[in-house]
């Protein structure tokens, strides 16, 4: 195996949120659906969950909420769901980096302002949050978490104190706010979604029976049964009371063009079964994966997914190559976050623990291996070498992103620059260190066909930020 | 037994809370000294504790927390603590009413601002908080918890602002407090330690070795084995940095008179060991003890102390009287606050469960009953039945404080008036109640002499405020 | 939906358990790779788990040993597996029907017995294990669980009074047991292996370095990086001592068609990575695959697996028909066993929560769904439904194994006869139930064929039993 | 401070274990009066504790358990309490030394033999229990804890087979133990209590409304509001059916001069409020410590007991001399076996933590310090040592028991003899060991007057043991 890549970093992008608001107007208790919204979207983070809910019926609207470390199965019982009563919820799934994985950081950040009652989920990171975060110190603010969400309702009490409704507060604050965010407000007898004008993050609104939802993916949708009404518009502010939905639409973009969707969404960070603005997630996959086939042909017995992001891209080179889809690798879906690593002194590796080939499957085969985007390539170098351990004759790499070569600062975990494979190295540099027979990325300008036109962020990949990257980096720990 | 009575209330007392800060000069952690600091503080406070800690030796000083709900010996473990490296500190025990028993509300508070981090442990109550509240509210503050202390994080941060130092910023925020606050605060490379100018709560200082400490009670100096230096005068603020110790005085009262200490300190709060302001508790509550043989004698066999509370005055009573001292009771140590309580269905009663009468000492006998205070009477009552079926032919109870009436508003968890026993009862009437052969109460002019002459609030017996109380119920749960 | 289904009881079978053995010659510590080895087998098992190891170096070698209910990540710390030293152990993995899933009946047992300790993991269920029990308890026996591994023990225990060696303990005591058993031993210096003469369940031999390993599957060797030795053969007993690998087959039957492995384990339980008895668990299940194209061929624009036990299934079909291979399901891998169950006041369903079908992938077209068995045949009805309003225009079912008739007594919870959707209905009638275009089943003369020509115990489908079935359940929780 | 003492090690005797048994006539669940009664019970035992019961109502009884380690209030939960449905049962708190304190030994100890279910709990230790194990292993036994109770259970069990009721198994099993053991056996239908002929440990009964209980302590009866009935007679066989409770004598020893009651339980392991075999614990002690004014008088200003054992002596000592009671020590109640103890490095020490003196009690004053008896003097010598710093003039040491000189081999932990104070050592040698101006123990001869009259077991005080101790040594882990 190749020793020039460092095999001690963990090898994984991690979204950073996933959020969740309900109204139900037949006054029923939304805590338990929404700990089942919650657990749809759990994929987009696995560190702390939280549920903030509201009875709007009661005269003095007060909010019950439970938040935690670790997993929906593992912060939540049935007995306290059992106590978070209301009719009016929101929920939040979050990672974050090691640094800042904290009990304070968990959300819905629950506060009271001057109008009572506030309960905030966010997605996505403020650019300038360090300086909105300084101004308000200078102004006698206090902080108690280091998370984006603190200076987002700062902004929104602050406005509420002028405006005449929380809505109207919330657009006023979002006139300040730079990044991204799709952000869902529970005030005590309000729902509010509200999503960036880039509309780097996704979020949508469904409907079941007389209850209202707002949530970052559509499959959530479908878990719960709701049916999917539309996706909030970037800039927009969406706002459900007692008297139905409302929205507010002034600060979205005119020139369509300046909208930005995160296209990490579609190739990785999102599950398959959800649609945004539109756009199959599946269907984008797919469409990667034919569009590879064509660009990037090679003779194979065989075309596999490393599971699961890459199986779609596959079946879709497979289907538009002709080669056969086949199943190469089994993965243990009992190794969770927080399965013991192996130490160095071990003999085991977390990659072998998590997958195994099916030699099978591969042996004597010259297969086509689809990934969704090589990080660091220590996991890739690893799967490899697994299917030439296990027989395969031939190994050739396709990934159905373009290289990646620069950070993110709207919520994605990405490492330091000179951590990227593909930071300096030729494509051919890049397939000798993962020993692949040969090795093709996504061209970038297929990116517009899985996005279907959509305009979208491609900075990871470009280096061309939809908003001027901050000075200082602003990503992991913020410490003042 | 009386049916007068409702005996499904707990019939308790609660202090807020205790604070402990601590900075060693010579590098040492700390934390491990707080942990036992906090348990020689436990009777303080039983529903949540924590520590913060920061290295001043570090260029970026950075806090390390950890609180939860419950004991310290359930809170902290070996690796939590060994986890909080600093030589700089502050540790909180906390009480509160149900309602707003939750992890939010722990303490130390851990706050960013404009200089950098903050950790306060505060005990007390202040009566103008919600003025303070919706007046910072107004100014679109935001809050996450519901405990006055936020509230005076907030105004230390805005003074900040203008201030040279954060203890100008403390002497400053306090001019517009107005209640009991004993306070330690901790900022990167300070101790800071501040009481209210009534002095309603103790702080006092100590030091071990190059280490100085700052306390609620003397108690945990001599658990740690430290010196006690002084008490923090009333209206003092006290500043120990890397230079030494240093005191601005500049807000003490200069007409002594006007100071008020909590008098329910000496009476049962403290632990007997404790001495607030040159006056030993245990030695006041021995006094207590003589008064009342002075003032209210009987004949009997016997003078026993309802435990643990009562056991000082009931020394005090014997020695004056000269009627045998002796033990009545044994009490399990077992029975903590999580202990299942049983249901109105179960034969069995918390009281039982938690106090057994030695018949052995009581057969047969005239029996003196010290008790420090009557709350709600119910445990009393039942105390004087379970004397009576093990054999005492007279019991007479005597109380070592004046009759309970008023409200406190000042940080002592006191129930509606109207559930208090002595409200609109005469002495005779209490006495049939509790189905005593005869009642007697400290007169209110002994407390004097239990305090020695310090200046003291009574408010609870006298319903003579020192500050005007807040128009609205500040106790308990903060509702906006 | 179809109203003659109850759909209050979980659909899904159960193996019972899975086990691991170890001895490393080199001396290193075991736990750690025990560990992985478990997670490997954790499908084999998720209620409880446990892992016990001995020192043998020490003079007096003792048994360190841990279990616990949940999984191994649940179970298992790094603090855990650090105090479990030694070079040599075994560890178990285990499912059990609902009452006796205690943690008196976790695995391995560890007892004390005439010489010294021994520890046993063990996977089967005995056919006579009452009687054996009773006439233990005729002789004044007592029982501490209510598992078949415990009258086991009793058997070697006595045999060992007798007997020159504990290997030889095991071979006496296997001529008492009637049943399905492999077996993994720890003596206090030996670690011995043995497997019922009709080979009902798999148990193997794995080599790493100086290190021997006996565990249920295969693939738990891909994952430690050890390499496939051999299985153990029906009734053979292993025994691995200082001096090396030993045997004793005397017990092994001379005819070789009285073996008879479980299919089901092919069908079902074990993972598709895993060669037992010589044949591919995925070869096994695409073979069926093919078979089911070839018997009952429809037309049709897409063939999708029910994941991930049908999926091989569906590969096998696909190729074997030339029609497209398909995603339709996206599986929701948080949703774990301890998931709390949504109520039935609750709007969403466990099946909805657990598998969500891919619109984009079904909308349109005429679906051949694969599935591997159906037991109350509740879930395969919601999902046949779930593929409908998706918008498949026809949905034809093949099932990869013949209809379940029978109960098993060997080691699978199957439910009563009556819940079996197969008893007493015909195709048609079944085809109806589930709203289904068409319905076929594997034949049972392919089961062969799957097997490669492996002697196989079909009786769950043929009601032929290889051994004689007992008169009383034995299933289930035992209860004197 | 006297450095030849060695301050590591934990300077505490332990009693082993607490037993209750209940049978409610009218039907009622028993499980939460047994959880009461075990609290009451705590001091008897604080590693584990566990409850079994079962519903005689039922067609076929079947056994609810639950066990754990830790007190009371840990291992208990409402939840749990509320799944333990059954109107008899018996419930255990348990001591053990460190190595076996497991959750494997936790009892009560529940098996399944030829009639059914037993469920047992047992307080003492036999002194042949590894010849029977070793007897019963040669007859093929297999053992899964290392208690003793396992070994009378197999013999109950043994007896079982050709007995014709279980009472009369238990009492054919009691021909073969020897040694210290009062048992709580529940059968599906019985409860049956049980003490060893020698009557070393305490077992009485007691009734409330139409419910029998059998339970370790007297004091428990007190706190569940149950009248006493009268001890069960060493040797004697008491059981409880549905038709009442008869008893079997034959057991009994005719000479009255062959039992041999544990004198510690009256010095120091029982609660003052228990009463056995017609001896108030707390009479005992007050009867010792005026024996010790007596032959040990000396003048002083104050007499104080070490919390809390010597309390009571302390109290005696008092009235015989006229000297004044007082109070000088403060315990920490919060300080409980899972307080994080101190390390070496540490400055505080667990005494300090655990205890405080009354400086205002003592200054000045020449004290004579009560305590119920020195084992390794470590914290004797401490406690005298505080006491000189908070000014005590003199400190004059009476201990109400006689020098500890040798082994107990029934049931308390005591450690071996060079590690006792008393070995080796003349009265002026420890006496200058722990700082003391004087030193004093109780006379032998004075223990028959604390027992007043009742034979006991001096052993560990005169060497002179009723049963003739094991060769091995049986204290402390049982490993083979």
């Amino acid at each position: 195996m190749n020793n020039e890549l460092d095999f001690n970093f963990e090898d994984e992008l991690h979204e950073e949120c996933g959020v969740f608001g309900m109204y139900d107007f037949d006054g029923g208790d939304v805590a338990s659906t929404i700990y089942y919204g919650l657990l749809a979207l759990q994929h987009r983070g696995q560190e702390s969950c939280g549920i903030a809910v509201s009875d709007t019926g009661s005269s003095r609207a007060k909010v019950s909420a439970h938040k935690g470390m670790g997993l929906c199965n593992e912060v939540f019982t049935p007995e306290i769901l059992e106590g978070l009563r209301g009719d009016i919820g929101v929920g939040h799934v979050r990672y974050s980096t090691a640094g800042s994985s904290t009990r304070e950081n968990a959300q819905p950040l629950v506060l009271n302002y001057l109008k009572g009652t506030l309960a905030m989920a966010h997605n996505g990171n403020l650019v300038n949050a360090p300086d909105l975060r300084r101004e308000l110190e200078y102004n006698g603010a206090i902080f108690q978490t280091t998370i984006d969400s603190e200076v987002i309702a700062y902004h929104i009490a602050r406005e509420r104190v002028k405006a005449a409704t929380v809505e109207a507060a919330v657009a006023n604050a979002m006139k300040k706010l730079k990044g991204a965010y799709s952000l869902v407000i529970m005030s005590p007898r309000k729902i509010i979604g509200a999503r960036d004008p880039y509309g780097f993050k996704p979020l949508c609104i469904g409907k079941r029976d007389n209850a209202y939802i707002l949530v970052s993916e559509s499959c959530a949708l479908d878990t719960l049964g709701a049916e999917f009404v539309r996706d909030v518009r970037p800039g927009e502010v969406v706002t459900i009371t007692k008297e139905g939905i409302s929205s507010d639409t002034s600060l979205c973009p005119t020139d369509k063009s300046k909208e930005a969707r995160c296209i990490f969404e579609y190739i990785y960070f999102a599950r398959p079964d959800s649609v945004f603005d539109g756009v199959s997630v599946y269907h984008s996959r797919m469409c990667a994966g034919r569009a590879l086939a064509m660009d990037s042909p090679v003779e194979a017995d065989l075309v596999v997914g490393v599971p699961e992001s890459g199986n779609a891209a596959a079946l879709g080179y497979s289907l538009q190559s002709g080669i056969p889809y086949g199943t190469a690798f089994v993965k243990n879906s009992y190794v969770g976050r927080t399965f013991i690593k192996p130490k160095q002194s071990n003999r085991e590796s977390s990659v072998r623990i998590k997958l195994n080939v099916l030699k099978e499957a591969v042996m004597g085969k010259r297969v086509i291996m689809i990934d969704d985007s090589i990080v660091r390539g220590t996991t890739s170098a690893l799967i490899v070498n697994m299917l030439r351990e296990s027989g395969a004759k031939e190994v050739h790499v396709r990934i159905s992103s373009p290289p990646f070569l620069h950070p993110c600062y709207f919520g994605t975990d990405i490492p330091n620059e000179d951590q990227l494979m593909a930071h300096n190295r030729t494509i051919e540099e890049i397939r000798d260190l993962l020993g692949a027979d040969s090795l093709s990325y996504l061209k970038i300008e297929r990116l517009n066909e899985m996005a279907e036109g959509l305009p979208i962020c491609t900075a990871c990949f470009s280096g061309d930020y939809p908003i001027e990257p901050p000075k200082e980096d602003i990503r992991g720990e913020y410490m003042e």
